[in-house]
């Protein structure tokens, strides 16, 4: 069927979130692997370590002095990418060399007062806390900025420089790229097909149940027909939501559950700390919270680097980033293998 | 003036070439760095090694044996992402769920029988074969195939999985992503303000000398003013050039010496085999050999990761992957320390 054609025969497939196209060559992954092999994550953070910024208790990069936290804490970052205050460049205009003000600010969330603990391995009351500090920042940043990007980049591979289990949020007046994209992309489909694109999206896929890898009441987690990452997953809810604090509190403990049980999965596969960039993305904020945002669905992205095993990871080069971006497994055979994985964490089956 | 403005304020700059927005927050470079630390290239390549399927004599993965090679050397890649006979997967046309058939072929040039050099370090005769080499492969793929995509992955940390010095060819029967925005910002260009993007860019650029990096009487190469990377360039032609087979003999000879003074000041910049992807476009070929190509001008991006030492990469992790792609220098202050650089190879100087 299908799916036999998918594993034996290059093709491409659509992102219609993102109007572009992904390669996905399945054979490629015959090939040896002569390349690169990354160091493993370190597994001996200790539990509280004082010169850590991030700790409870330690003094930051500013001379301010962090409470002794026992749950999420926030602060401003010290190095912020966006300020507040940046004035406006006002270019000349002309086409080729056109610049404009960006302003916002940049925060980090601390998950838990542990170095030593991730997200997969806290108790749901404790993710639930954090979910709820997701929210009221997409209602307290979103009051003033157009964009509330929450992210959190997870390992060394992805350039996390710091062990402590954190995100970061960076808000803004624009509407960067990425958001931009989205924003065209669910408009456009609903004007076309009448109903939100990640709406139906779910509904097919929980049917489907080929790209599924957990799922339960209120939501639902595939490998999407057009990821590119090798182990990249879309989370989203099965009701039409738009943005993180329209979930209800049941919603809230559901979404607790479920990142728990795909973080462990994904820690599972290759038995380590599993690196990855993830992110939400909801209705823009600001100006438009008074706008028609039906178009809009709000969901996650985890993107994981790695590919083969946990010392080697997909590399975005060259082809990729000069023409196509490129997979070496299909959506469904990187879906099945996640599906298949254990839900008690190794790291708990071990001691 | 402005550049001191661009310096000290976070601001967005415009990328007419695809159409999208990077964040500049030079302000950023101040903040310490205490993440992942790469492995700096090795120094100890063999010139000769019968094990390397890349080497002259070598065995490859496929059991042929490499000619005896004194120059470039061509060969298909064993392991291709596009094969020319893929079957169409025929999908049911769903708008969620689109593919569509990928054909192509891949092959890799080897630049030179020894594996311890790299293109800075062979003589302009030699890299002017390699140009040769890559005019011809346009003409003899871009016969057949849509888009011809010429790329080299240097460095590890590029992905590249073999240290002899070599690039790639994956042609194919589609326009990749980037060649498909190329072509269209090219285009819409062209139609609304008469003069191709990239010709008044060059001209607007070699004036200004703002971000000039080298230049000579047939080419220029810049820091674009819209760079993503930290030490990205864009190496362009001063005459209207659409394709590769189209440059004269001294324009190639003219591009061997570009070539190589750009490669020198990168790998003088932090004394290391400075790491890169990078790629050329020119106008599409197959059955676009007989439109009309006039709003393109043949250009080669180098995308290089390194941000502060030959240690210590930039990350386009979380906020660049879900929101939009952000710089810690300016343009302008990349561009300035690359001209200052000398145009003698640090190695050269050693020996
Ligand atoms: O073909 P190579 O050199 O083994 O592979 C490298 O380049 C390819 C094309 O950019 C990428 O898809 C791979 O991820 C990378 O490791
Ligand atoms: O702010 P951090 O964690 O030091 O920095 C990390 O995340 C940022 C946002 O994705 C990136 O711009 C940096 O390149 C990365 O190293």
């Amino acid at each position: 069927g299908c799916l036999e054609f998918y594993d034996k025969h290059q093709h491409l497939r659509y992102n219609p979130l993102r109007d572009s196209w992904v390669l996905v060559s399945a054979h490629r992954m015959k090939r040896p692997w002569k390349g690169q092999v990354e160091k493993p994550p370190e597994d001996n953070t200790p539990r509280h370590d004082p010169n850590n910024p991030l700790c409870p208790g330690s003094v930051r990069a500013n001379g301010e002095v962090n409470p002794e936290y026992d749950s999420t804490f926030m602060f401003d970052n010290d190095f912020p990418a966006l300020q507040p205050d940046a004035p406006d460049p006002g270019s000349d205009h002309h086409p080729l060399f056109q610049s404009k003000a960006a302003r916002g600010v940049c925060k980090v969330m601390c998950f838990h007062p542990w170095s030593d603990i991730t997200l997969p391995l806290m108790q749901p009351a404790e993710i639930r806390k954090v979910i709820d500090k997701w929210a009221d920042l997409i209602v307290e940043l979103g009051a003033e900025y157009t964009w509330v990007q929450i992210f959190e980049n997870k390992g060394a591979m992805m350039g996390c420089s710091n062990p402590h289990p954190h995100c970061q949020v960076w808000a803004s007046n624009f509407l960067p790229n990425e958001a931009a994209l989205a924003e065209r992309c669910q408009r456009d489909f609903l004007q076309k097909h009448g109903e939100p694109l990640l709406v139906q999206y779910a509904r097919m896929e929980a049917q489907a149940q080929e790209r599924v890898v957990v799922e339960n009441e209120h939501w639902l987690v595939v490998v999407p027909y057009w990821a590119t990452w090798p182990f990249q997953t879309l989370l989203l809810p099965r009701r039409h939501v738009f943005r993180l604090p329209d979930l209800t509190a049941q919603e809230r403990d559901s979404l607790a559950s479920i990142m728990k049980r795909l973080l462990t999965k994904y820690d599972n596969l290759f038995e380590v700390s599993f690196p990855y960039s993830m992110g939400w993305h909801g209705a823009p904020t600001g100006s438009h919270l008074q706008e028609d945002m039906s178009h809009w669905q709000l969901h996650a992205h985890y993107y994981p680097p790695l590919l083969r095993s946990a010392t080697i990871r997909k590399f975005m080069v060259g082809y990729e980033m000069l023409a196509n971006e490129q997979r070496d497994l299909t959506p469904e055979q990187a879906a099945d293998q996640l599906r298949k994985l254990g839900e008690e964490h190794y790291k708990m089956k071990k001691t």
